[in-house]
Parts: structure tokens; C-alpha cells; sequence
């Protein structure tokens, strides 16, 4: 099984995806800080799979506080707390990642100052496995509903970014759903727009798809609206990276352009994520915050500069699609349809 | 005055688009082949350029006949028709190549078999010649009808591809609006689209406005929506390869996305073209060939592999915008409006 991530107890191997796919290399981290930047710097990225990555980072330091003696919780707590406030300090869009750091802050207000150092860590890593192991089985489930999209005949599906296997435990949330379709023998062709300027698709999605042989094309960002134009596509699926209690879907750049040309065009567009990516604090888009990246992400690629030097970059890593323009949620509970607000509130609010 | 080429009698020398920003490199071709894969290989690119390039292609090949001691039309008549055959094959879409050719083919059939090739190849170097000088004169007047475009503020213009000096003999159409306006003080900003995968934008345009010092900023492609929905972007503008006689218009790939980003958004679409850009012949954008490039444009970047190295890949260079997605064409005789077939006969279509 593909993913992204192996936790050894005292260090987390990850997935360099920079390199990917011309390079397999797995980086190995062994404390909060060095977990924390190769999320800042996408070692790892995907909504998923950084809270998974924020978890284990828990894990390994628990583990690490307990081989080095620490007695209590009384001791641990307040290199745990910082340790939560540094990974929520790497990358702000994505909400998985501070979901998992409230189950780990949830999961501490059971101890008190007694607590012995060798349970809180047992705990600690119990809970990061189970958040892991979850998520694998979340987008299984989500595979299951999404395969229901196709009905007799094999779809041509446009997908963005990359949120399959690498960017989750493994599977995969919209190419989970392309997973379980092309097992059905369901699918004629993926296009994996390339997603600049990180080339999620290109590099991630392409490997992925490759590797599991399924039918693929990479097209260029901009060439999205004239496929949906000559009719070369069937439904369109992407991931996300926070839903808000609305339904408004922040995701990566460019989705919500795509969202647009679903509705301009009349092809259904599809949103796949697991009860994790929603966020029914923040009560619609407005209120997500958009992550600026740097202007390198654009200005060179490889090392090798491509604008001239001194070029003007804006950057924004995320866009947020309206919930009108969403045809449905794939989630590992079944497909949401509008009115969101309704429909999220019963089956994600509820326990 | 940046211009992508300088005509030598016997040589022509082309500025090195592959290469830029990074590196200013002059390649010199000396007969009609190696034009043909310059352009073929976009050492030089855009549509009035491709015209203005072969064109010169034709007074490199008459300089060398006459040179060779070519008596008259008779002898050159062959190896003369085979040259612009040649330029006619290597790229499909822009019709600023063909209208070249056909002034060329025009030319010719005014010689009898006696006209001294001395004379030939005078008159040959004067046309292109004259399509060079007539085309950066249209450029201008373009610029000076686009510059209408803008009241008393300051516009954010949001571009695609390079439809500047490099594309054309100089000042270029879509950049020549800019240009025109940022001389009048009415640029607040411009995007520049990056425009994958021959990065046009990120590269070329980026380069001319750095020159110019007009304010930019690039964004990749699939940005576009995000900047028109946060209402960053007064108006968009972009060149054209080939536009129908009805008004659809071929250009860059993505530029359809963005005609209908713009609708949805309520934010002016325009095309900059001069008239050599207009195709009578063809009805409407159905009769409008769009070139397919290689995988290798978007599997590979500077030599570098992106995707697996045997992804699949569709890459059309170019896409088809409605004329109903249009809000106004700018060429050098004024802004013509919907209904365009009448607009296009009543300007273009008079001597």
C-alpha cells in the first residue's frame, strides 16, 4: 500500500514528495521541529495527511519524553503544549491538522499531574495510530460512496491537485474515489491538471495513477476549460482542505476556477473529504484564512530561475469554492448534497 | 525598441525565446529550413511575429538566389513556391503565417518569367519589409484605441500568454495596450498568467514589463478565478492567433477558462489583434485548426523530468473563445463591438 508516512516510534520516516517522482526518499524526523518544517516546506502535504504527520510528531516526542525519564505529566506538560502550538504554527489552511491537535489536547485533559510518563506516551501514540489508521480506513469508505457516481458506463474524470494515497494515510480521498472506480473497471480516462506552481498533479497524482495503471493524461492547468468545452469529461472531483459549516471548500488553487467551469459547462463537480477537513466552527468561506506562499514557489523551478529575477509573485496557495457550486461532499458517510448547512450539521455535527 | 528579430539581407537573426529571460541569445538562420524550424521549435512565437519571421524567411532565400546568380523568375519560381510551402507547415493555427505567405504568393503573380531576379528579390526584401514596419505601426495603433479603454483610475489588467514585443515586431498588441496605458499613467498593476507550459508569461512578459518598469505581479494559471472573484482584476486582456469571421477567436490555451471566468465574474474580456489576425475564410472558431505539441512541454521542464517518464499527456496549444464571451476586439483602425461578423466585414473586410 502507498503512503506517505511510516512511524518508528522514536523518529517518523517521511516521503520527501518534493523529489517525487524522480527521487524515492524518505526523510527520517525525530522531533517536533524537524516534523514541523518538512511540513512547512511540503516534505509532506495534503490535508490528511498533515494531520496525521502532526499526530506521530506527538508520538515521537511522547516516546522520546519517556526513554529520557521524565516521571509525570506534571513534567511533560509544558514541552507537549508547545509542541502543539509549534505544529500549529506550520501551515494554516488546512484544517485536519488542528483537528488532530485538539484530539491530542482533548486526549491530555484526561491526565492528571500523577499520570506516569510510560501511559501518557502509550496514550499518546495509541491515539496518533488510531488518527493514522482512520484516515486509511475513512477513505476507503469515502472510495466505496464515490464509486456509486458511475452508473453503467466508464467516466472520463478531471481531478486537481493530488489528494490521493500521498496526501492522506494511503487510498486517497478524490482518488480514492478513482481507485474504487477504476476496481470497478469504471473508469475510461483521468486528466490530472498539473496544479502549478507545486505540480501536485503532475508529479504526485501522475505517479500515483502510474503506478496503479489507471488511464491518465496530465493537461496544463488552463487547458481544464477546453476539455469541459469539447465535452472530454464527465465529473470533475477534487479534494479539499477545510469545509466550513456551510459547505464553502477552501482547496488548492485553481479549484475554485473549476468550479466555475462545472457550472458554466453543466458537468457535475464533486468535493471528497473525510469528517476531519470540516470545520463547523468557521461558518463559511469567508472565514477561512488563504495561505500566501513565497514567490520562489513561482519565480524557479529545480533550482533553475524562469521569470527574471526580480519578477512581481503573488502566490495564494488555496482558493475557496462557494458551496452553490458544489454538486456533492463524498464522505466516508455517504454523498452530501445542498442544502450543506442542513445536511452537515446532521451527519458531521452529530457524534 | 525590443523586437524579436533583425532582418541582415542573407541572414535573419532571431532573439532566442527558449532562453529567456535568463539568457539573451541571438540565433541566426540563413535560409528558408532552418526559419521554419526556428519558428516550428518556438525559438520565435506569436502569431504577427511567425508572419513577420517568414516573411523575412522568403527575403533571406531571394537575397541567396540572387546572390547565386539566378537570372530570373523562371529559374527561382520553384524553389521559391517550396519555401513557402515549407513555412506553411510548421505551425497550424496562427493565420498571421499564412496571410504573410499569401502576400508573398500575391507579389508573385505579378512577374513574368523574364522579371530579373535582381528585381525579384528587391521587391521580395521591400514586402517583408513593409509586413515588419506596417505590423509594429499597428501595434501602436492598437495601443493607442486600447488606451481608451481606461477612464480616470487606474486599471488591474490581468493578461495571458506574451502578446508583446516579442510576439510581434515590437510593442506588441496586448501589451501594447498596456504599454499605451502605462504611458498615460493608468496602470495600478498587471498579472501576468504564467501560462503553462511554455511559461510565456512567467518568462516573457514578466521580461518586457520588468524592462518597461510597468508594476506586475505573476500568478500561475489556475489563480485566475481566485484574483476575479475577489474583485482584483478591472479588465483582462489577451492577443489572438486566428479569429473567425464571426468573431470566435483561437489563442493561447486558457484563454477560453479565463472568457468565461470573466463572464461569470461581470469583469471586461478583451482581445488585441491586428487585422492580419482575421481569418474571412473561416466561419467561425469549428473551422479554426488547433495545434496538439509534444508530451515533452509538459513532462519536462529545462531538461528535467516533472512527471513519470512515461505519463500520459494531452497538450493542446491553443483553445477557441466564443465571440459571445467577447466584450470588444481591439485593432488598429478602432474597438469593434458585438455583432462581430458585422463589425469584422464592415473594418476588416474593406481594402
Amino acid at each position: 500500500m502507498m503512503t506517505p508516512m511510516i512511524f518508528e516510534r522514536r523518529g517518523l520516516r517521511l516521503l520527501d514528495q518534493r523529489r517525487l517522482p524522480a527521487e524515492t526518499i524518505w526523510v527520517r524526523c525525530v522531533d517536533v521541529e524537524s516534523v514541523a518544517q518538512a511540513i512547512e516546506v511540503m516534505v509532506v502535504r495534503g490535508a490528511p495527511a498533515i494531520g496525521c504527520t502532526a499526530a506521530f510528531a506527538m508520538a515521537v516526542d511522547a516516546s522520546a519524553a519517556e526513554d529520557e525519564g521524565l516521571e509525570s505529566w506534571q513534567r511533560y506538560r509544558g514541552r507537549f503544549l508547545e509542541g502543539l502550538e509549534r505544529l500549529a504554527r506550520t501551515r494554516p489552511t488546512a484544517v485536519n491538522l488542528f483537528w488532530a491537535l485538539d484530539r491530542m489536547r482533548s486526549l491530555a485533559d484526561t491526565w492528571s499531574d500523577a499520570t506516569p510518563m510510560a501511559q501518557v506516551a502509550e496514550r499518546v501514540r495509541a491515539l496518533a495510530q488510531r488518527i493514522y489508521d482512520d484516515d486509511l480506513a475513512t477513505c476507503r469508505a469515502i472510495g466505496v460512496h464515490g464509486a456509486t457516481l458511475a452508473d453503467a458506463g466508464r467516466l472520463r474524470i478531471l481531478t486537481h491537485c493530488n489528494a490521493g494515497a500521498l496526501a492522506t494515510a494511503g487510498y486517497g480521498t478524490a482518488l480514492g474515489v478513482v481507485r474504487s472506480l477504476a476496481a470497478a473497471g469504471k473508469i475510461e480516462m483521468v486528466y490530472a491538471d498539473e496544479t502549478r506552481p507545486y505540480l501536485q498533479g503532475a508529479r504526485l497524482t501522475a505517479y500515483e495513477l502510474s503506478v496503479e495503471g489507471i488511464p491518465h493524461k496530465v493537461v496544463a492547468d488552463a487547458a481544464a476549460a477546453h476539455l469541459l468545452g469539447r465535452r472530454m469529461i464527465d465529473l470533475v472531483i477534487v479534494g479539499a482542505d477545510r469545509i466550513a459549516a456551510n459547505g464553502d471548500t477552501a482547496n488548492k488553487i485553481g479549484t475554485y476556477g473549476l468550479a466555475v467551469q462545472c457550472a458554466y459547462h453543466g458537468v457535475p463537480f464533486y468535493v471528497a473529504a473525510p469528517f476531519s477537513t470540516f470545520d463547523l466552527k468557521t461558518a463559511d468561506g469567508a472565514g477561512i484564512p488563504v495561505e500566501e506562499r513565497g514567490a520562489d514557489e513561482i519565480r524557479s523551478w529545480a533550482g533553475r530561475l524562469i521569470t527574471p529575477k526580480d519578477a512581481g509573485v503573488y502566490n495564494p496557495s488555496f482558493d475557496v469554492t462557494p458551496a452553490g457550486l458544489i454538486t456533492g461532499i463524498v464522505t466516508e458517510k455517504g454523498i452530501l448534497r445542498a442544502p450543506y448547512a442542513e445536511a452537515i450539521a446532521r451527519v458531521v455535527g452529530s457524534p
